[in-house]
């Protein structure tokens, strides 16, 4: 692989809610994301989800609590935990999880991207 | 978990070349390490592990080639590949990797660290 520069793929594209995939290591992806306004609530069977903000202010709503993310800061949402990413002006963001990693997990609806979309 | 502010779990060590733990997924791990100078060439012969440049400068030289990393920008050296991390003054980096990890894989030496110690 070359290097991977965030500032130079989050260029490459515009569409919201939207994962890109920049980067593999064994069966896992880096994925970079533009998020704003409210996702739809979901969750992930089988695994964790990783976010880490990059540049902006996020939101991550669950039952128990809300999680407030700025520039820096991650937090992992565990598996089968319902959560809602929201946030209130565009916030760039990188998920971890494994390959094949559906965004809107065990719901379907017009904010299902296709998977796999590497830039 | 709560969540993790790189500012802040950097701000709580200074000792180089020795992986911290800040967060887990699934059986993986996010480490923050701070490094300057010439690591140990090594391989992990069992992963591929990604490095993520939170400040600074680095470089990962391998046989086929040098990769040099700024802020904002990540590598993943593949499985098996010989490696040897530097960079020429301290710099800030993120690894993601599987628990159990170990930051000199198959070399055993002065730099060999505590593995799975969290702050």
């Amino acid at each position: 692989m070359t290097k991977v520069n965030f500032t130079e793929k989050l260029s490459e594209f515009s569409d919201l809610w939207s994962p890109k995939v920049i980067a593999e290591m064994n069966d896992y992806q880096f994925k970079l994301v533009k998020i704003e306004g409210e996702f739809v609530w979901h969750n992930h069977t089988d695994t964790d989800e990783a976010f880490i903000v990059l540049q902006g202010s996020m939101f991550i709503e669950m039952e128990s609590e809300t999680v407030h993310l700025n520039e820096g800061e991650m937090y992992v949402v565990p598996k089968g935990v319902d959560h809602k990413p929201y946030s209130l002006e565009e916030c760039k963001v990188m998920l971890v999880e494994p390959r094949g990693v559906v965004n809107t997990g065990n719901v379907t609806n017009d904010l299902t991207s296709s998977n796999d979309v590497w830039i």
